[in-house]
């Protein structure tokens, strides 16, 4: 029965909306563990499963979701249907696993809402132009609900998830993290990319493209969670979070020759094998060659060291070595570049700390270091009091 | 595993055909207690689900069939695609919970079986003309399997079930019963109305009206099965099987005025009322008065007990009895209706038995017995023994 409440729990809240007068479109995600369960039957079938065949089987999940949600709004005795994507009208490429939105044929979805229902779509998929069912891959549910407010101009797209909004830092990690009420889809963007769980890059990136006013609130509770828009207008602010981001491995090219084109062989080669590098630092060659260090992520580490012992040779270089156990961390704020001292701030920060700092990374809006994963906690700490100072607790934070 | 296990069972059924050079559908119900488990959860949000939402729920167990079997059959080197019931250009009425089909568009399954794959289609299921979702209801997969047969000109139809083909008994009854070669649409359509359970009516009926030859055989073993088709040479055999119904109750309406028109009263207002009568039954009407009998599924006794209380006045009689603890013995065949003897071996074998009839009823190809419930067994092996007399056990039976 756990499972049933669960649903009656969203089912209650989106009623409470409609109750408002609003026009509602819901966006629903694979109960709990379904889509991991199904993962599981068809590698139990063949690990190698097709791309196809696992968009088919896992759009089930969301499938399901949808239409025991409709059940249970019906129950609170309110007008809803399900819709799955395809009927959604949610065309997307036909890249199984990950594909892209192109287009949203609304309709359908208009003659439900002008018939009232409370129209309840499956995200996380959409149908190809062979009509074939596509999954959208990570953070696909909320991008079908950006899409989906895009292109029906919604006044409002709430993203509902386990936390309670954006915060100036992890507050598992940072006890005097305070929610951001208000954020800009670029700072957002940084701290999305830089490891803050909240929301994945891509909806963020379509909620910009398409100007979609964005809240983050959490489905327990009712407070008020953060609102991502266009313009914020920055006041005394500059830094509006950290972000710790712990799926970060470190791999050291050592000896290149040090002659021209040599740093473009290798990160060809590995955009060639769909390997996203991030931090990059090259070290002045002493003699006749130089080091090359760069960061992936953790999953990536053991291909990544795997291509370039293949490919050994025609790069040219002496040996690797690797770090896995360093983590990242990052201060982001569209007011950044306009204060030169914010990058001076986080290192004064993490000496007072004693921490290393191994690799630095800066952007207009963004200033990164690679740090030893056990001192992870500490520099957030560390960093978090130095941007955003201890307040007195108030009676909204205990809340 | 042991689900993976059954799954690849078939798969390699499927492979073994598909090497003889066929090309080849395949039509999949959904695995094991999926439905159920999918109904229960329904159940629990909402025990008057509407019947969209449990197509749209319910869909999804054939739509995770479909593509573990495509999967599989990958895995074994083979070239497969799933396609949901729309995917497969399954068009239906817009009944949900049980639709029919009103065509089948073939383009797609063409195209694929052109590029050699095996063709996996989600049984059950088709799509409305507004685009949702829809089930066929009991017998679904069967009735996919034979309107695919004919929509593509089938050679065959074979039908995979957890029997071994159609018997002259029940062989769970009657331990000599004997599995039938052959046997002819209308023959299989009386059998399968009659109670056995094989086939669904509907499905008989499809491939009667397409003339699809249909195998019904066991998805366990490699057996022969039985096959259905139109014209079946009747050599020395004018009964081809008996079935047990044992889903029947009967009704007698006790002291009705005795007058034209009375039982047309009667039956119209069933047949209003959706409730189907079998076997019906008029006592010559001493004095004033007479009394009908009939049967009705076990499922409409109350039912249709509570309607005709609430019309005793209009239709005008004393009283209501019913008896529930009763089954139906039928014997079939289409060399019946030149071979008069056929109701006097049947009735010579239940008086040898010991057996009181109850009512009895006839048709061109079936004559029909009501028995007392505690006969049923005892009837079933005294009739089977009397058409088809017990012969030495071959090497065939025993396999």
């Amino acid at each position: 029965m756990a499972n049933a409440e669960r649903i009656f729990c969203v089912a209650e809240r989106v009623v409470a909306e409609y109750q408002k007068g609003c026009q509602l479109v819901v966006v629903l995600s694979a109960q709990g563990d379904t889509t991991d369960d199904l993962i599981k039957k068809a590698r139990e079938i063949n690990p190698h499963a097709s791309k196809r065949e696992m968009d088919t089987l896992l759009a089930t999940g969301e499938q399901q979701s949808v239409a025991l949600m409709s059940m249970a709004i019906h129950k609170l005795g309110y007008p809803a249907v399900s819709l799955t994507g395809s009927q959604a009208g949610i065309h997307s490429t036909s890249v199984h696993g990950s594909a892209r939105i192109k287009r949203i044929q609304t309709d359908r979805i208009h003659s439900e809402l002008d018939r009232n229902n409370i129209v309840i779509v499956a995200g996380f998929q959409g149908i190809s132009r062979f009509g074939d069912i596509t999954t959208l891959g990570r953070g696909g549910s909320d991008t079908t609900a950006v899409a989906l407010g895009a292109a029906l101009g919604a006044d409002l797209c709430e993203i509902y998830t386990d936390v309670d909004g954006v915060y100036t830092a992890d507050p598992r990690i940072v006890r005097t993290a305070q929610k951001i009420d208000v954020i800009s889809y670029d700072e957002m963007l940084e701290l999305a990319s830089l490891g803050a769980k909240v929301l994945a890059t891509r909806s963020v990136e379509m909620a910009k493209k398409y100007q979609v006013n964005l809240v983050v609130r959490s489905s327990m509770t009712a407070a008020e969670g953060t609102l991502i828009k266009e313009d914020v207008v920055v006041e005394n602010t500059y830094v509006s979070g950290l972000a710790l981001d712990k799926d970060v491995a470190s791999i050291s090219v050592i000896g290149i020759k040090n002659q021209p084109g040599m740093a473009f062989k290798l990160f060809s080669m590995l955009a060639k094998e769909k390997i996203s590098v991030d931090i990059i630092l090259q070290s002045i060659g002493r003699d006749k060659s130089k080091d090359i260090s760069f960061t992936v992520a953790k999953s990536d580490l053991q291909n990544t060291l795997d291509k370039l012992m293949e490919n050994k040779d025609r790069i040219g270089f002496e040996r690797l070595t690797h770090d896995d156990k360093i983590v990242k961390l990052s201060v982001v704020g569209a007011g950044m570049a306009s204060n030169p001292g914010v990058a001076s701030m986080m290192f004064e920060a993490l000496y007072n700390a004693g921490i290393n700092i191994m690799m630095i990374s800066t952007s207009e809006i963004k200033i990164s270091v690679l740090i030893d994963e056990r001192d992870a906690d500490l520099a957030a700490n560390y960093a978090h009091e130095r941007f955003f100072p201890k307040k007195e607790p108030s009676l909204m934070d205990i809340v």
